[in-house]
């Protein structure tokens, strides 16, 4: 019983941290919910990250239907990239937890800090 | 002025994704919040966890101060996990997005086979 119990979130959760557990996914996510953007846009505010691993998490989002990709009509030919309907639901349901995060970010490094010293007090 | 907006964000959710985006830690925080548990009943539920990850899992949980450890009074002594208050509103603030993840399972999943195919189509 328990097992089953267990099983059952345990699916599509995991589905959804493919996305939600890679940092540069959540960063592009929360970019683009401030609006449409180009790619080169996308590089420049998104600290530290490679044209590759840029176009790969675009790709991964593009896939889940999570954002679309359109080619503008400029010379040189551009991609524009946007949250879709589901993107956008996703970066609300998103924001529950990053408020999380930024409200608890000190209790946790506090706490890391603490473990850390009475790990060190025993090794020592 | 945007490279500088990108990175208030980017901080206390990378932090936070550092837990948040470990599947197994996702799974104990919620099967704590049914109540504390023990070493060997978590692994029982939790499917697919080795003694090993869980241990690996159960100390970051720790060393975040999300999860708390009781050495019980029994023999052989066993060892309690439980939420702490600050585990118990993580998991509030996980359910908005577990409950995202349920509802829109079904879409991404359309979506990850609409794409592929259309890659298939264009590579054959």
């Amino acid at each position: 019983m328990t097992a089953r119990r267990s099983q059952s979130y345990a699916c599509p959760i995991r589905d959804v941290l493919d996305r939600v557990g890679d940092a540069w996914s959540v960063l592009v996510i929360l970019e683009l919910s401030r609006g449409p953007c180009r790619f080169n846009a996308l590089q420049r505010v998104i600290n530290g990250i490679s044209a590759r691993m840029l176009s790969v998490t675009l790709r991964h989002l593009e896939r889940d239907g999570l954002v679309s990709r359109k080619v503008l009509d400029s010379s040189p030919p551009q991609v524009e990239y946007a949250l879709t309907d589901t993107g956008r639901s996703l970066n609300e349901a998103m924001g529950q937890l990053a408020q999380w995060a930024e409200a608890n970010q000190p209790a946790i490094r506090k706490s890391r800090a603490t473990y850390d010293a009475g790990m060190e007090k025993a090794a020592g």
